[in-house]
């Protein structure tokens, strides 16, 4: 039996807390969280479940083996630091912490506690996302030649963080799924629509090892687009969530098409569209924590890449700041 | 009554004289061309006209008001000037001029002789290009806050020249329709497939006046797309070329819209698709060109955007041309 | 405030209560149901209702404006008559009745008692249903010429009951809010994939006062759709339930466009696609029935409305059954 | 050498006989038409070919092999008999012939002849039918359950025929080419739209051998739908002739995918677009035609197919005549 202690049960800590107490073999063995009404909520929907608002005692019992911190990203650092020193295997809403110093500390103290560290980049986990990123490394469409991606949504819901935070790091976490690596960043142009608030379209031209990418992210369109066009060498993906059913289609280059046919307009090849399994992103996440456990293998979205997204995350606006102040900016 | 002499009778010559030849108080008066079986072509097809092989003749005759250039484009810049020196109007098929230099010495030709001068950029002149324009510069979206254009071809058809030739300068012409500018070229990142042919792919980000703007040209893909999305203050405009009905989609904010409204996921406008009229982009060419000539007007593709656009067109090309010999590069 | 009772807190249940706890001047008074751990959960979201297992004694309560019937269907009639009787308003959860008999039985009593009657066909409240129904009698399409409609999903989820209940009642229920009768049933043509298995597959051929519908029901099938397109004298309306912000189309023919226009291929009218409002079916059903409660309104989908629907659903079912063990029939 | 007689050089005739004379080992031999103007035209375009006004003339030479008929149908029967009472083989454009017992004639006479007739009902060579077919035929989709066709025009080009020999006619062709039947007529539910016109709506029901089918032909639409959607035991094929690319679409049911696993929403099975080869369906025809010439077989769309699809549409004419004269009817 896997003893799991969740830590914070606002919004996100309850979904994760249901996700892991519906596995065989695991069980929620106490939550933590400072409000009160929350612990009642907690102790309804986990009646076995120790509930308090102490965070140091809930993490360190003997029946705990994992630590799933769903608190606010400023105590990200200090709670994982303290899981891991207590050799709990720890499993971290996104965003993994508030500074890219802070991750690399709590990557060291995972390697040198030897524990799981997994950070819940749930998009990652989309059914769609891994067919994507199995069709690319399973060879469909060659070499990557280049990553193009909209993605544009109708509102804004949160006028705290900008378009970058907000939108661009769920295409950060998917690029590192396939590339696994921190990319140049060519350039970012951003707009911000009014006095101080942040950014909330942007244009982000990346290189991963050579591979061009373009993001364009826009939080306050008119029109919802949710589309990523990977070329490759025999072929080209299109990643399109919006689509019901075909969300993935793969075009390839004909077999026996030589270069000639090509030139005189013969598409040899089919389009194909894999099934998508119909499965929660989040129920995959709590089963690849639990197999990561049980197994030792490193989680897809392990620390460091966590590290890597986060990296990009703050070049990315670090590129973009020093123009802030203009309408319309280009670096 | 209009005479109208080609110079050029070849693929697009044959085509232009055609719609020419259909227009009321138009008609085509010479066809010059040194091959002796297009001679043939054209006697045949136009019987009232003067065909021979000599173009300087067929230029200065009393009948002709007007020169229709569809020569190579290395011919172009000595017949326009030929005809321009002898008070004709002038229409030259795209590229206007091999060079930069000569382009501008061909627009001050055309201003000082006081003829209308136009390059025949019949991309243009596609009715879907013309509602896109016309939905932007008639305020539908507000101020133009970024362009994102894919255009892909399923075969490459001409490989003598480069995707930026090829496919890109369609763009460069729509977006001197909307910015009658020059660009910056932030960045061109191209790839050379093989060997030493030019570039089948390229990403081209370009600022118009503080306006982001960002290109995707490839040529040899398996999957073809032609879409442009301009996205404004108070719309988005998407013109879907591959769409057999709704090409140019306009997607607006509410009017009544709040910002509170926006954030709470409230989307109030509409989405309107104008009707495109099934106009041949050719046919709106002639008719153009003899309405400039008549009424005096400045043609929308005069000789000063096109030579923007060949501005455009080779400093993309110098931004990537350092890097020609690696596979895949940035500037 | 407006008093509600909910009899019966399985599955439905407690998503009305939910929706009507919601409505200012609104309060759930009390919830009946025969089994004690619904009650529990009754007790816990709505502390303060009177829960309890008596249906007869939540009814007549003096506190009771309302009886929100949310029963398996056989308890349906029942509980309506008591309710009528006891001169409170009515919601029933749909399928109204188990019969037409019934339901004649439950909407004359309505009638008698002078109390609001309303059918739960949640479906009709979605606000794209609501935008296209609109459309149709706003006149943007003329006079209805057909009405043609595909509902496919991609399995099924209750093999109890045959796909004309499951899929083409809510067509059926669509339909009523544009013609307001019973149709004639032209033909059933249908298909029992096994055994004694219910339809899984059927065309319906119905005739609304000579307008010609066809629809086309499918619960096994590999691919989702779900349009209906109403073809009017002066447009056409598309509903496609799976576009993600299009739901509707409207393609008018132009109004300046002659016959002669038509017939040379020049099509002039715009396609508009209305905004649809993001909000839940079932929270427009409950402020509907409060709104018709409050100000004595005849609900969109009455007794008289509900039972239209079971008497083209019951006639659908019998053009069908002399049919049914052979694999595949016409009637 | 196969030498080629064309009847009739209006508008189909020299299409015709552009594709047979790019063919090799073919030739046009002659060509007759009883207009000067285009018997002028004929000559220029082929100047090997004798070219007349007289049919009977024309067509025993002993250079011809074949004769293609491109007349108006009221001259196809006697053309084609005389050219198979001189054992020519014989290609007729669309229609057959103008009656069902004048088609029966022609049969029987190719049959006497032991000469390949074979009827130019291009549509059917349209590669993306021919893809569908092969699917279906294939067993990609198991037993054909059902077939549902949409297809309507933005304007109607032919007003003295209706909708029936214009549109639904194309629909006949290709499910003669599933079926090779004639079908039940279920039912014709059409519209005149004014006075003497003919039919420009049209609902279709028909039964080929049990499988129903829905066919919905419009004419003058505002929208542009061309799909038809064959449902199977084992999956469902969409052919949607408006997409650029993905015409054909194949949806299967997963192999290994349980009952259980359909009802509890898990679809396992891709879905595959097969390329469609860019081959002009009338350059198929020609192929075909001499394919058949030299090898014996029976061509795709033989006489008999034909007669069953002029059958088909004499059928269905019948099955809506009696109710011409009001708005709207139902057999």
């Amino acid at each position: 039996m896997i003893g799991i202690a969740i830590v914070g049960y606002g919004y996100w800590g309850p979904n994760l807390a249901r996700n892991f107490a519906r596995l065989p073999g695991v069980q929620i063995a106490a939550i933590a969280d400072p409000d009160p009404v929350r612990q009642a909520a907690a102790a309804r929907d986990h009646p076995a479940a120790r509930v308090g608002a102490d965070v140091e005692n809930t993490i360190v019992g003997a029946e705990i083996d994992a630590v799933v911190v769903a608190t606010p990203p400023s105590h990200h650092r200090t709670i994982a630091l303290a899981a891991l020193s207590a050799n709990k295997h720890v499993l971290i809403e996104k965003p993994f912490t508030t500074s890219v110093a802070a991750a690399h500390e709590v990557v060291a103290a995972a390697d040198a506690a030897g524990c799981a560290l997994m950070v819940d980049h749930t998009f990652v986990y989309a059914p769609a996302v891994e067919v994507l990123v199995s069709s690319i490394q399973g060879g469909d469409i060659g070499d990557v030649i280049y990553v193009e991606s909209t993605r544009t949504n109708l509102a804004r819901f949160d006028a705290a963080i900008g378009v970058l935070r907000d939108l661009a790091i769920h295409d950060f976490a998917i690029l590192d799924r396939i590339f696994a690596a921190v990319p140049r960043i060519a350039s970012v142009r951003a707009r911000r629509p009014v006095g101080d608030e942040p950014e909330d379209f942007a244009f982000v031209a990346l290189d991963y090892a050579g591979v061009p990418v373009h993001l364009h992210v826009d939080c306050l369109s008119p029109v919802k687009i949710r589309r990523m066009i990977v070329g490759g060498a025999r072929g080209v993906v299109v990643y399109d969530d919006i689509e019901a059913i075909e969300k993935i289609r793969i075009f390839q280059r004909g077999r026996g098409a030589t270069l000639s046919d090509l030139r005189t307009g013969y598409r040899d090849g089919p389009v194909l569209s894999p099934p998508i399994p119909p499965i929660e992103p989040l129920a995959r996440v709590a089963v690849h924590f639990v197999a990561c456990i049980r197994t030792g293998a490193t989680p897809l979205t392990d620390g460091r890449s966590a590290l890597r997204i986060l990296a990009t995350t703050e070049a990315a606006e670090d590129a973009m700041s020093p123009h802030l102040n203009r309408a319309m900016l280009g670096r």
